[in-house]
């Protein structure tokens, strides 16, 4: 069985269109002539399980649907629980309860990237290419070499970063295969670097594998452009053997305003966390309640317990702003399961990326120790310029 | 250039936003480092071409994006135009005005549907298998010999209607193939039969031209739950031979109130005209404003407009609710370039669906030649029965 929350605005007769959707949304009606179809028939239909009034207005409607009406995917299911009605008035998809198993896992996940990067017991530490378009893949390859000095885990494209005819993806990624290979030698760690997936719908696979042939050991994913069909046919694909990393690029367009108050479209929660969780992302990335994008906390947080909440855990990526000083908010608020993302912070460092690298490492030094990320705290000069331009702890 | 409008609410500083969007959405900002680099990242920058206040508070921004920051596809546009920024607070996408060739182009649209048909000089008129889901593949071909007796030119699976086990879509097409035949050798007209094109993303390009094996003639799509990067790789794959018919199902999550007031998300003209025509729909259902769905009328002309707009024009499927009492409306809406779509007033009419498709026919008669659609005026049953149960004109 699949349970839908839908929120429905105050004015909203919610019994009735709880209704609408149990019966529309699925088998419909039928006349007599399919009076020997019967049992068929009803076997498809959605049932309302209950329905609850709001204080200040509005309703809840719980609803059942049959898990036969869909094909264990996730476009079948987003057409099942929001289809024709998300054009029937205003009402939210709030949350969705799937099986444990319907859908896509993860192939790598948290304890996936974990064994990938050798990295346990901390946070992962990610950074992302800026600027974000414009760049040849050497320079790419020189910023890369400044970041893997200070041995950040990860990197990242900028998700508006394509295969461009004066930047090609495959070009970026053999120059950037030369640094993580040279770092690799000197720690013996092996760094990630999640390079844009992008193309037409029946290439994605195959654009994928060519990239991963040229040393891509992990790829970045704007699954709302793309569609969740898509991350779902990467994720289920055993040729495609590195972890992918989710960005949240158009996802407000389904989530509204950043409390999540719209009376129309997905909770973020569920695009975020319940619908990547089941369409098999690795990590996905979201905003940060006090990151440079507006969000709310509390949406933040069911995200992370839907990606956490069950094997194979899915990484949490908070992002957008973040710099060395929230290190100690991140670790109170997530613990050790979750990367810290970060482009400006560390390529716009005033002493320069490797430095904004450092920073992150520094702060989380002083974060395990109990001590305060301010400015008097620290005696590092990489973490003392980054609390002082970005701000740390009072 | 690709120009976005975006619309913001009062109490936005326009003016600010909008080159937050221009420079966050495409280069961004870079240090001194990269001086040498200026000319290639100043080259990717978006524009504020003017920012316009709107009567009753809120402003529209007009932004030049280059078209050398994305791949000429429908997936990096959107996460140009509004990927991360669709987090940034209240906006909404109002229109995108894309070069002409830009995208993937119809392969059939109006032209290659009147060819496929053979139906010229009226609108094609299309059914909706009812009920929705649960039945078998034998019910849905008695189903069919019961419209194409009537001569309907299209019918359609309903979008809720997957490839489920218990009634799988190859089956459903192979019983029907048997049908379409006998139709054709009696009439010499060709009835096209959308199937639901559902599955995982590296598998919808197999999986329709395994239906085109077994004789489907032409596809249904539910783009916004599978992507349109996935109708772009239908459209653009010369081995998928049929018209497709995009479904809008989902679009309401990301298109809000009906009325288009929502402060976030994309504007319906956007979704369902200039996004579906660049994507290369043959034909795109949407909601007509006298159906059962709330839509506003001018948006559903602005959707008319952009589909009928310029070579290949794509053919727009006005839909929900649409019953033989509004065939003239219809007809002065759209003119001959039109596909009426109906599933309650065809299988359930009172008559049967022989009758149900009949009525539309007759309908169709009347209105070419100018009589109005009241019960009065008519003579034939079916089309008496259909104006007495859903109306018809006064």
């Amino acid at each position: 069985m699949i349970e839908v929350t839908y929120r429905f605005p105050a004015g909203v007769d919610a019994e009735k269109q709880a209704q609408v959707i149990a019966v529309g949304q699925t088998a419909g009606s039928w006349g007599a002539q399919f009076k020997h179809r019967e049992q068929q028939l009803r076997a498809h239909l959605g049932q309302v399980l209950r329905v609850e009034s709001l204080d200040g207005g509005g309703a809840i409607a719980h609803i059942a649907f049959p898990e036969a009406n869909v094909e264990g995917d996730i476009g079948s299911l987003l057409t099942m629980i929001f289809g024709k009605y998300s054009l029937g008035g205003p009402a939210r998809v709030m949350a969705v309860d799937l099986p444990a198993t319907y859908g896509t896992p993860a192939k790598f996940g948290i304890t996936g990237l974990r064994r990938l990067t050798g990295v346990q017991g901390r946070p992962l530490f990610m950074g992302i290419f800026k600027p974000a378009l414009g760049l040849s893949a050497a320079d790419h390859a020189t910023l890369l070499e400044q970041v893997a000095a200070a041995g950040l885990d990860i990197i990242k494209d900028d998700e508006i970063l394509g295969d461009l005819p004066e930047a090609p993806t495959l070009e970026r990624v053999r120059a950037c295969r030369r640094v993580l290979d040279a770092a690799k030698q000197r720690s013996g760690k092996e760094m990630l670097y999640a390079v844009n997936l992008t193309g037409r719908g029946d290439r994605l696979n195959a654009n994928a594998r060519r990239l991963m042939e040229a040393g891509a050991n992990a790829l970045l994913f704007n699954v709302f452009s793309y569609g969740f069909a898509a991350l779902e046919g990467l994720a289920a694909d055993p040729a495609i053997h590195v972890p992918v990393f989710t960005h949240p690029a158009l996802a407000g367009a389904l989530g509204g305003a950043a409390d999540g108050t719209s009376d129309y479209g997905i909770d973020y929660a569920v695009l975020l966390g319940t619908l990547m969780r089941h369409a098999g992302a690795d990590a996905v990335l979201h905003p940060a309640h006090y990151g440079s994008l507006p969000f709310a906390r509390e949406t933040e947080f069911r995200i992370r317990d839907i990606l956490h909440g069950a094997a194979p855990e899915v990484m949490p990526v908070p992002s957008a702003g973040m710099h060395p000083g929230v290190v100690g908010r991140v670790w109170r608020d997530y613990g050790d399961d979750v990367v810290i993302n970060a482009g400006t912070a560390i390529f716009d460092h005033p002493l320069g990326p490797t430095q904004g690298a450092l920073a992150f490492f520094q702060a989380w030094d002083l974060v395990r120790r109990g001590v305060p990320l301010t400015v008097r705290n620290c005696t590092e000069e990489a973490l003392q310029t980054a609390l002082q331009k970005w701000g740390g702890e009072t």
